[in-house]
Order: structure tokens, then C-alpha cells, then sequence
């Protein structure tokens, strides 16, 4: 479908925003990275909530889809236009409201960037703690629409835990304003927290309070390789269970390492077959006694060797096999399936053991890595699409790797989110009474369904 | 209005529950905290989320009113069954289903004490955070349905940032799960976080997983003396700012002060106008550097006295100013009207100095004490009711306190809810757009208006 004239002159109506319909212009807000794609009819770069309520309001008068957009990183189709429609960029929206080093917060308007956002707080000494891969050029909006979290995660908590309040405009173009500026409050629902993780489908997101943290005196890095997937499992796990909390716990399975080392130049002891890279941060006086701590409880005959890195420089080194790693797997295999699924921290050496059975039984390679703290690792499925028996394996696969994890009492995204590559899924782990109570949440806030058609939940 | 034998039998054919209707029995669960009281025509003391999903289903199809209560230690008439029905007591649901020591969480009942839950956690090393001064008593489904805190909020945060998942039931009766059993989850949307804190209006939560936390090796106190109530306010502040964060932060003023020395028998420097009592935690060896660093952003030339204590009993002595503070206020001032208003922290110099200049324009004593970490001050305005002016001016003070707050960017309440007490005060802080969401949002849960009517939400 395309826009009538009409239909043009009511959207360049709703007020300060410029319309994009050049084609080539429109191809350029129709995909994400999950390398999925669609064209939108226009695209709408608007400058305020009240442009943004008009827009709303005219799109769900019209029944045309209105798809909102951060930078488009996320990996799961979740801004991917499938209806056509409009796609909303906030990238004009990206202005620091109000910074107040002193309470640690800050407020902006949601197309602000996530490293915006932290070069502010750094010169304050604090920090916001969402750290995703992605957060040069990743928006607030955008992650807070995912839930993001990254490494940081497992000491600082994803965006739910890192937000105060925020603004947005529901489906029928009502602006509403939710949370507040302190750490505590209780008056009213908490419609702050149901927003962050609903990726667009219940309402724009157009500002937010940010939640800042002080920033820790000094970072080390610990690199300990093992002999076994399963002792470095245990060691997360064992980690996990005591006070001394990592504000980093990554982990590399064999195949990880095996990529790294023979296709990113990383030189580790003979034998390893699993990694955990490491971050500790606090006072620097304290920080030899952590990493003596998790040493504790990290030790494990299979223990290979434990690299402590106290200056940026070699903390890099030793990072290096980490960061080496999704190149690596991005040269080699491009249509890699990368699932962020979860479990309880302590069934981590059982999930390792059960994705390798299962990359077994379908003949596909399967490299596990993540952040290991929370539980959360990325299965990436090295699938060759040029080969049918792989490519025809891939579905089963998947399904299998899904029962496994909700078997072990896991979920099946921890960070990425559900968008269109999820959604088949969903009803696998949430009840039909939730999901029947999602559906009516939904149409409380987006009546008409405009809002990010497609996306999160499954249909009923 | 009472219950026909019908009706009685209806009840009864719901599942395993006993029914009292005895007056007697009945007058027993028809107060809390608040002091408010009202007769539920029938308590309900149901042992099962089936049982209590049949008794909202039978509520619903006869509009009887259905106000779900933990022990009843809230101080908002939020579990007072003001138009009479059905008390559901679910203190007979009080069993731990699943303690994971090594995934830092414990699934119960959420009829089970807050203290049952500490102590079982204790065992293993750990403990949940929300530690409400009814914690010996109060049940964890009462703490979630008010998003409890406590001091230690200040840095381990409130049941909201404690909770991993619940189950609970509709008030047209159905059973719905939410959440997960990870640290990280983002399927489906967040209705676990919008059930915590809604006062048992959109739903009765009837099974919780809480996310523990490892305890501290170790924990100093402080109590640090000024001579201004302003200096005390802006350390509170400085503090707040820095990475060293107190596990608690109590903030006493002049009126509080004076109280606890009149009445208490607590000694303190003689020019004491305000008092601040300090907890830290972490390892032992690192403690006396962080009172260290503390002391530093505390000090100010009206700072009169920093007194240390490392073993329990030292502690117990420092702090015995601020538990001697309930007591003495109960026993003055029988009618005290508490406020748990919060603002950000840098305005809590400004907050206690027009409270002050209130306290005066109204001729009301007022005592200020509380959770100065968060900004959550306890606002206790002690009018003596006997007394035809003082009663007047209860009404135009609290107006007056809650428009000073407001103006500073804070919130009406920090733990202690809105329940029937702040109901009429809610819109002046929540705007009509996000106030008629949640009405809508009130109306899919709970669809013919039977959850603990009332409550929370001011009718628009």
C-alpha cells in the first residue's frame, strides 16, 4: 500500500516532524539487524511527544501501522515495518532534558544515544548501566524498549532496574507520564516498568528518567581458562553464590575458544575448552582481595590458568578473546541463529552438556558464549543455508534448544527480546491466561492496533 | 449487608478454604494499621490459588467485594473492607515451595512471614531484601502488594527490585503466571512488577519468587550528630553521591531529637539538632575505609559528633535513638498522622526547612525522621485531636505538605502505599491520561470492580 495525497497532507498536519517518502530514503528505516526487512510507506522523523500524539492518533483514525524506531540494532526484527505503514525515528529526538549529577539521574528525550547518555554521567563520575554491544549508537528509547542489558547486567541490573520514570504516547495518541524522580515511590501502577520490554507494541516510549550509578574507583579483568565446559559452568555458578558480585562474568565454550584461537589470533593454554573473562570493580585497595575471593571459588582441578589484568591495557589482552570472537563468527558464518536464551545460574553446566547432545543429533555446530552470571547465553546455530540437510535442521533444532531451556526452568530471551523472530515461541513459555491478559493490556493502551504489528506477542 | 445461607454455601463449595462469620471472628480481620476499621460480612481462610480462583470467580458473578489481607500492618486502610464482603486471610498459605540457595531465590506462599523467609535465607548466607519494621510479622504477599522497603532500601532497593516472578489470581478468577526464575527475561510483558505495589487491586498474588541476596561479611553503624538540620541534610546528600553506599541512612530532626532525649533517655551532644544514623556492609577489612570515606563527605563544621560502632551490641547502642522514636511518638501523640513522602535527595534540605515553616503558619508540631538515603522522610504531624483548632488544621497542613513536595519533584508516597488514606491525594501527582490508564488497566484485571474497592485509585 502506498499513501494517498491525502493521506500526506494529514501526516505533515500532526506537526513538527519531516515526511520521508523517497524510496531509497524509506528503504533505510525498513530493516534492523535481524537482517529482516520491509518497506514502510513513510517515514516520520518527528521532534516532540505532541507531534508524536497527533501522529498516533491520526494512524489509528486511519488504521496505518506506526512502527517506532531507535537505531535499529536490535536483532530480532523488532522495528521491521512487516505491514507497511509508518516507521517513527527519534534520531532528532536525542536532547539531555535534565541532568542532575546529585540524585543521580538523567532525563532525555528517548532517540538520545545510549554513549550520549554515558558521556554525560562519566563527567559526573556515574554512569547509566545498560551497556549492550551496541551502545555507540543504540537509543534509550530503543533499549529501554528491549530491556537491554549487556555485561554489566550481572552487578547493575538490565533498563527495568535502571529507570525512575519516563513519557510516552499510547497507540490512540494519548500522552501519558509514568514513575517519578526518586528511588522509591508507590502512588499509582507502575506503568514505567511495563512499558521498558514491550518493544513499541503499547506505546512510544519519548522520554525517560534515567537511574545513574556512582562509578566504581578502579576495573580489573581475570581471564580463567578450563579443561572443561562443565568446571567453568560449575565455577559461574559457584561465583554467583557469594558476595563478591562480578560486574562482568562472561563465558566461551569450546567451540568459541576453538574459533579464536584458530581465527582470531588468541593464544591460550593447550588444553582449554572453556573461558570466563571477568571484571571485578570497587576501591582499588579492595580489589586483589575480590579477586583472590573468586579464585576461592573458582578453583576446579580443571582450572588451567587465571590471568589477573589490573591495568586497562592488559585487561584488553585478555578481552581479546571475547571481542575476537563475534567477528569471527560473523566471517565465518553469516547466517549464524543467535538465541539469548537463560537459566538458573546453577543449571548452566547441565544446559552446556544437553546444546552439545543437541548439536549432535542435528548435525549442526552450536557455539555457546555470554554473560554467564545471569545465566543468559547466546546459542549461536552455525547453519549452512546452502546445505538442505543443515538448512531443514535448523527448525527442529531451535525447538529443541527452546524445550531444553524451559525444561531447566529457563526463558527463552534475556536481553535480545521476542520482535517477529521470538514470537512463534512465545506461547511455549507463557501461559494462555497470561498471554490472554497481555492481549487485554494491549488493547487498553492501542485499541485499534497500530502500534508495532507482528511484534511480541503471538496472536491468540 | 450480610451473607444469605445461600450465598454461605456458595462460598463453601469453592474449595479448601474455612469460613468464619462469627461477628467476633470477623471484627478481627476488619482493621489494620491505619486504625480504620469496617465488618467483612464472611473472612475467608483459603488454602490454595484454585480455591482462591473459584472465590473471585463467585465474588465476581455476586458483586461481592473481595479485599485480599497479609497480617494487616499497613498504615493506609489498604487491606479495610470498607463496603463490607469477603476477607481473604491467606496467613494459612505460608509454605516455602522451592529454595535455590545457589540461584539466590525462594519461591513461597505468599502468606509467609517476611521473617521466615529472612531466616530460612539466613542459613544459606543470604537474605531478602525488603526488611519493613514489620518484618516479624508481615507476609510476603502484603510487602509485594505495597512494594515494602525498609533502610536497607536504600541500597539493595524495594520488593520491586527483589522479585523475579509470581503467581496470582484475577479478580474474575484467573490464575495467571508471571516472570521467571533467571535475573534476566524479557517474553512477554512485565506483569510482575505492575502487581507489586497495587495493593491487591488488579489482582491476589498468591505465590512469589524472591530474589535473594548474599549477606555481607560484616556491618558497622554510625551515628553522626549536627548542629543544623540543613547541615544534616546536605551530608545526606553528599553521601548519596558518592560510590560508598550506606546499607542504611536514617535521618532524625530537631523535634525528633529532642523527643528521644526528653523521652527516650538517650544522651547526645547538647547542641544536638538533627541526627543521622548510618549503616555500612561489605568486607570486614574494608569497612573502616569506607566509615572513612564517609566521614569525608559528611563532615561539616556542624557536625558535632561521628561515632563508630563494629560489634553488635556498640551498635545497638548508637541506634537506640532511632528505635526509642516510635515508641515515645506512640505514646505522646496516640493520633499521629504519618506521611512517607519522598523527594530527590539534593531537596531534602529545602523539604525540611518549609516542613518546619509549615509545622509553624499551622501551629502543628511535626516530627521528621525516616529514610533519608531515598529522600523518604516520615512526615508525623502531631495534632492533638481534643483540641477543635488543631483538628481543623490537620486537613490544610497535610495540603500544604503534600503541594511542598510535589514542588520539589517528589512523590506522596515512598513504601507505606495510598490504600484509603492518600486516595484522595493521588491525582494531584498522577496526571488524568496515566489515571484513566490505569482505571482501564483496573477494568481487564479485575472487570466487574470487586478487588478491595476503594483503594489506590481515585474514581474519575
Amino acid at each position: 500500500m502506498s499513501l494517498t495525497r491525502g493521506q500526506l497532507d494529514g501526516l505533515r498536519a500532526c506537526g513538527n516532524a519531516e515526511i520521508l517518502t523517497d524510496p531509497a530514503q524509506r528503504l533505510a528505516y525498513g530493516y534492523d539487524n535481524s537482517k529482516q526487512q520491509a518497506q514502510p510507506d513513510a517515514v516520520v522523523l518527528a521532534e516532540d511527544s505532541a507531534t508524536i500524539a497527533a501522529l498516533a492518533r491520526w494512524c489509528s483514525a486511519q488504521r496505518v501501522p506506526l512502527v517506532v524506531r531507535g537505531a535499529g540494532t536490535n536483532t530480532v526484527g523488532a522495528t521491521v515495518p512487516t505491514r507497511g505503514g509508518i516507521v517513527l525515528s527519534l534520531e532528532r529526538m536525542h536532547r539531555i532534558i535534565e541532568f542532575s549529577p546529585e540524585n543521580q539521574y538523567l532525563r532525555c528525550q528517548a532517540g538520545t544515544r545510549n554513549g550520549d547518555v554515558q558521556a554525560r554521567a562519566q563527567d559526573a563520575g556515574l554512569f547509566w548501566p545498560p551497556d549492550p554491544t551496541s551502545s555507540g549508537f543504540s537509543t534509550v528509547g530503543g533499549n529501554l524498549g528491549c530491556n537491554a542489558g549487556g555485561p554489566r547486567a550481572v552487578k547493575y541490573g538490565t533498563c527495568r532496574d535502571n529507570i525512575l520514570g519516563l513519557t510516552a504516547v499510547t497507540g490512540d495518541g494519548r500522552i501519558i507520564e509514568a514513575g517519578c524522580r526518586t528511588t522509591k515511590g508507590v502512588v499509582g501502577y507502575d506503568l514505567t516498568r511495563l512499558l521498558v520490554g514491550s518493544e513499541g507494541t503499547l506505546a512510544i516510549i519519548t522520554e525517560a528518567t534515567l537511574l545513574l550509578r556512582a562509578q566504581a574507583e578502579a576495573r580489573w579483568s581475570i581471564r580463567a581458562a578450563y579443561a572443561s565446559v562443565e568446571a567453568a559452568a560449575a565455577a559461574v555458578s559457584a561465583m554467583m553464590a557469594q558476595p563478591v558480585r562480578p560486574c562482568a562474568l562472561e563465558f566461551m565454550d569450546a567451540t568459541a575458544v576453538k574459533l579464536v584461537r584458530e581465527h582470531g589470533g588468541v593464544e591460550l593454554p593447550g588444553d582449554t575448552q572453556a573461558l570466563l573473562l571477568i571484571d571485578i570493580d570497587g576501591a582499588a585497595e579492595r580489589l586483589a582481595d575480590d579477586a583472590a575471593t573468586l579464585r576461592h571459588f573458582a578453583a576446579h582441578n580443571a582450572l588451567l590458568d587465571w590471568s589477573v589484568a589490573s591495568d586497562p591495557s592488559a585487561a584488553a589482552g585478555l578481552w581479546q578473546a571475547r571481542k575476537a570472537l563475534s567477528p569471527c563468527l560473523r566471517s565465518l558464518a553469516p547466517q549464524k541463529i543467535n538465541e539469548d536464551v537463560v537459566v538458573p545460574v546453577s543449571r548452566l553446566p547441565e544446559l552446556i552438556e544437553r546444546l552439545q547432545q543437541i548439536s549432535a543429533q542435528f548435525a549442526l555446530p552450536i557455539v555457546n558464549f555470554g554473560h554467564a552470571g545471569n545465566g543468559n547465553v547466546h546459542v549461536n546455530i552455525l547453519a549452512d543455508f546452502a546445505i538442505a540437510a543443515q538448512r531443514a535442521a535448523v527448525e527442529p533444532c531451535l525447538e529443541a534448544v527452546f524445550s531444553c531451556v524451559l525444561e531447566l526452568g529457563g526463558t527463552l530471551s534475556g536481553e535480545h527480546g521476542v520482535g517477529l523472530a521470538k514470537r512463534a515461541f512465545v506461547a511455549r513459555e507463557v501461559t494462555p491466561s497470561s498471554l490472554a491478559l497481555m492481549h487485554q493490556i494491549k488493547q487498553v493502551f492501542d485499541p485499534v492496533g497500530i502500534l508495532n504489528p507482528d511484534k511480541t506477542l503471538p496472536a491468540i
